[in-house]
């Protein structure tokens, strides 16, 4: 599928008038686009602008309601319980790991459990605004259920990211990756190319291993038995009951710390509220010591792992985060990649809401 | 190789006389005692008592110091930074996890971060004291480096299992597993058997996948390049950046916020004090809701994965614990399973220490 860039400034623009569309604050309107926009720039492209089709139906449906308020359920110093009642998850989230942050630079640890959200965008931005602070940011979300348990075959565990960010210098430590092997989006890359997928990565509804993408996808939309294995594939071989308990850890510190709709619950179709829930911990890491050290003292171990040596034909190690921001910094300059399904989409989406996109990204792809 | 059952009470009062001979407290001869044998118990042999042997060498060499006590280095109400001094691994590690338990009593969270230990056993042990105080528990450690990161040649990570325990009826959540794909006394069981390792487990010291465990073994033993690798196995198909991410998680939290000797650095031969570091942490649920209805939910959703369909030719699910306590009820009854070398290494170590084992565990195997 062919692809074009979009101007940076010109397609923020256009996404805060999107929002503002919908009633959402001048800073509220930032923050989304932000972090629908960062996704794209560090190349995460499933859960960037493509996703914008999909807010637009959450928000048409009333799954997302643009003007919920949240509710604090319980809170002490280091804590907060809250129910988001729908409101749009990225607002929930920003606001959640806000709050976190606040307790930590009070109190040195800040956790806010939190239910009834929708989906977040990428994990990975909440982590990086307690780093961006100065502190260790850990973010976790349950989703509608997509891993398969081991020995089991119907999904009961959502993709369930783990997202950890860390201080370091030249740049910080940035992981963010889901409990599952992959994605759902990988099925649908390998679909459209007519290649089968990697041993390994799912069942079919029958619980035996299955390579036929289109079969993974046409079973998890009909909610059929099968699935995407967790982190460490089927059965016990590649100790796939790792990836589940991970996934499991993330189920912990979501939907049960909050009483939200654990994965196997949750639909993200129609209007009868999603109940996605969410987990935002900071950390001040100068509760354990000098800052500037330790952050250098990481720093410096980073380094000799960078400098390790290579495995017969690679030529960089990389650290988690640095292909996301050398991904940045390029299409800062570059702009976003969209292609002909998305542009139109946007276009779609403008009309609807009584937006001329023209000024921002033109008639035609 | 030939196995023979231990009686469980005797091998305990020996176990507690063999601690008892370096000076330790009557108390800490029982939690070291403890912490050995609930590994056998739970069917880690790995842990287990064919590891005294390995204690009693530390101890003759001077890397364990049995008359050290620690240095509180920093600490907050939520938090503290301990020197263990080169404590044994177990008495540092017990008042750590009973410190960060006291603390999330108190004040909802304890964090404690610990430097200058040793081997501590089984990681599940201590996140199962939290979690019998009706707490999450969790617990990480770092170890001699043999993860090898994505696309590098070279350990530079340790195992560096995570365990985290949260309360469930009938038993509960007990994760406890390294961030490599398998640890290395997997290697030394198909060597024993003369079979090759699965294509994805390790690679050797030209960076190329290996299926020869005792080209691994070697390797390892004599620091050479070549090693296990993270969760989620080499490359990036099956998302082996997860496990070697997973792994750095567990290194800034034990040897970077307690700024340790990272995992490349640690050595656990000789005199020259291994400086393992440790991380624990305890969370009092009950910041975030009623304590008996969260329970209660999770113990739901735990009931609802096990109950549901299985994949082709399995017939249960396992929720992570389970095999452990059912192992450790049937071997409360049975005794603990030891084979000649290590019941010969028992002999030898109670020899060397002047303890008369033969009322306990007998003269011949």
């Amino acid at each position: 599928m062919a692809y074009k860039n979009l101007d940076l400034e010109k397609t923020t623009q256009l996404c805060r008038k999107v929002f503002a569309s919908y009633g959402f604050s001048e800073a509220d309107c930032e923050r989304i686009t932000d972090i629908l926009l960062t996704a794209d720039l560090f190349g995460i492209e499933s859960h960037g602008i493509q996703r914008l089709i999909r807010y637009y139906n959450e928000l048409s449906w009333g799954l997302v309601d643009a003007h919920a308020e949240w509710e604090i359920v319980k809170e002490t110093p280091v804590s907060a319980m809250i129910d988001a009642h729908s409101m749009m998850g990225q607002v929930a989230a920003y606001h959640g790991m806000a709050m976190a942050i606040e307790k930590a630079k009070r109190n040195g640890v800040g956790l806010v459990a939190m239910r009834g959200s929708n989906h977040y965008g990428i994990a990975g931005y909440y982590s990086k605004m307690a780093c961006d602070n100065d502190l260790i940011g850990l973010c976790m979300t349950n989703t509608s259920a997509i891993m398969v348990p081991t020995f089991g075959k119907r999904p009961m565990i959502g993709t369930n990211p783990i997202a950890l960010a860390m201080p370091a210098d030249p740049t910080p430590f940035l992981y963010d990756a889901a409990t599952t092997v992959v994605a759902r989006g990988k099925f649908e890359v390998y679909d459209k190319k007519g290649l089968p997928v990697p041993l390994g990565w799912a069942i079919d509804e029958e619980g035996v291993d299955c390579t036929d993408p289109a079969r993974v996808i046409r079973n998890l939309n009909e909610e059929n038995d099968g699935g995407i294995m967790p982190l460490g594939g089927p059965g016990e071989q590649h100790a796939g009951y790792k990836g589940y308990g991970l996934g499991m850890i993330v189920e912990i510190c979501t939907s049960i710390l909050a009483m939200g709709e654990t994965s196997d619950l949750i639909v993200t179709k129609g209007d009868n509220h999603s109940h996605i829930s969410h987990f935002f911990a900071a950390f001040d890491y100068g509760m354990f010591g000098d800052k500037a050290k330790i952050k250098a003292y990481f720093s410096d171990y980073l380094e000799k792992i960078r400098q390790s040596p290579k495995a017969k034909g690679q030529s960089r190690i990389y650290i988690h985060g640095e292909k996301e921001l050398e991904n940045c910094a390029a299409r800062r300059q570059s702009g976003i990649p969209v292609n002909e399904k998305t542009f139109a989409e946007i276009q779609f989406v403008c009309r609807e809401r009584g937006i001329d996109y023209r000024p921002y990204i033109g008639e035609t792809f």
